[in-house]
């Protein structure tokens, strides 16, 4: 089968890899869209040192189970990407994407989703509602991970929010946050990205102008994948307030925690999250996602993605596999 | 009167101050001991900018009070040490504490307790039960920000919980979470300031031991004084576990917060709290603070006094305006 790998110098279109096969309570998908995460482009730089098969966002439709039910056999699904050992003490939580031992799918130790067929656990599996296609599905897996705050912190209507970072990460987080009917603000430094959240209704201002208003917020969302935003979120954040940390950079920044500590502030570190919420306000419509796709490639043209996605003004590549 | 002042550069011993007066709803006081705290020495470093009498720790009687409500007239008293607007969104939230626009005795805007007198709102006060000595009371200040820790998470009996760090801060941290029946550990690099916790009931650890060890811990109290330890924090702290932090120092250092977002780890800012928890744990007996006390020194002794307070080895020392 075709897929695209990572040899830890750099990517290639492999066109001779054996398809995969669906053992150990497994399923075997074959995969009809792919998402770009920027978590991709941090592997290429070495992130956890992975080598092999990447990509984590896809839409598929199973076509093996090795396992009892087969409920899920030829339908449409999106699949959460960590893997547990199901034995550990954070498995017996529920906590499976912190297990010690866990895999994650095109991340670590675990083949990923950038190919003609992947596999994962079927109980990883959500099958996709009818009325959403491929390119709105794929954006489950990054828009679980904004809807992980929602898990995490309890978010009240009359609480003023913001999110920091104009990305595909920090646009997904804000709509979804508007659905709190919380006073929200979005900042960034690229108006086009900016007016792509507002065109839903969140109000959107420039980075360069929140700390010269001087507005503190009951919650700050740090979603700029930047190690210097940290201190610019604690200047933004009230008395008791909440930074939610999205990003994870390589490098770490001089940082004074002493506000965090005079000024009582809670700092909650944020990673993947539930699909079936994603799915469930994708499915009604609550947000549309297809504002942020940017291009949508052949794997034979992966190389080229990956540079588009680079560009600035780009929100979401996908690779298609069929196309 | 008497009274210690830092007149920016260096500490004096005043004989010629003017006696306050108790007016704007507040009480006149007549102190009857007084503590010095780590952040009296940060005072003198700086912190803050603050020059006046210092000193926020302190025990005594009630001489005048301005104001309708005279019950306290009196009474032997300890005092919250912040003092608010009361009219700000914060204020009116009970948050007087980070009202932006606070006193605090003996550190912002506010002459303080190394004195023969000194005013605090009426509002500020607390009676001391009578069991309690002036030299066990005079702890309820820092006692109460370890109970702040209390106020702000839930410890559950069954967390695996670690103080870092046996300064005088750490062990109250540590002879307070013991309450909570959690299997608890005091990690410090001073054996002889473990064994006054140990005494107490409390398990301990020397700090070099514990990254080999290996151990990981829902919520890691962080009360070193040091930047670094944030670091080994973050170590020991398992994934989605607490981080309460309590440090505050003049500089910071070089962090790397992606293991917070990766491990869905939560870092909670603490500082001062509540005197009804400390005060009634002291007068019920279930925290004894007597083996803390290094010293009681008068007034005229007070440079002898903060120098043995910056000692090795040394834990509380107190100052009695009356010796």
């Amino acid at each position: 089968m075709k897929a695209i790998v990572f040899d830890g110098r750099r990517l290639r279109l492999a066109d001779d890899l054996q398809k995969p096969a669906a053992v150990h309570g497994e399923a075997l998908i074959r995969v009809t869209m792919a998402g770009i995460c920027n978590t991709d482009m941090e592997i290429m730089k070495g992130y956890l040192g992975f080598q092999g098969i990447i990509g984590h966002e896809f839409t598929g439709i199973v076509e093996a189970i090795d396992g009892r039910s087969k409920k899920l056999l030829g339908k449409r699904v999106v699949g959460e990407i960590n893997c547990g050992c199901r034995h550990c003490g954070l498995c017996l939580e529920g906590l499976e994407k912190h297990c010690p031992d866990r895999t994650t799918l095109g991340i670590l130790g675990r083949d990923g989703a950038f190919a003609q067929y992947t596999t994962l656990p079927v109980g990883n599996l959500h099958e996709i509602p009818d009325n959403l296609t491929d390119e709105e599905a794929v954006f489950t897996e990054p828009l679980a991970a904004a809807f992980e705050i929602l898990e995490q912190i309890r978010i009240k209507s009359t609480d003023k929010v913001l999110v920091l970072g104009d990305g595909k990460l920090g646009i997904l987080c804000a709509l979804t946050l508007r659905l709190t009917g919380a006073d929200l603000t979005l900042a960034g430094k690229h108006p086009w990205k900016l007016s792509v959240a507002r065109e839903q209704g969140v109000p959107v201002v420039l980075a360069k102008d929140l700390l010269p208003a001087g507005n503190k917020y009951d919650v700050v969302v740090e979603a700029t994948g930047s190690a210097d935003a940290f201190e610019t979120a604690m200047k933004l954040t009230r008395p008791r307030g909440t930074i939610v940390l999205k990003s994870t950079v390589a490098h770490g920044a001089p940082v004074n925690l002493a506000p965090l500590v005079i000024d009582e502030m809670t700092v909650v570190g944020s990673r993947c999250g539930p699909f079936k919420p994603a799915l469930n306000a994708l499915a009604k419509g609550l947000i549309n996602v297809k504002p942020l796709i940017s291009a949508v490639f052949p794997f034979e043209e992966a190389k080229k993605a990956f540079t588009r996605a680079k560009m600035r003004n780009v929100l979401k590549v996908l690779l298609d596999p069929g196309k």
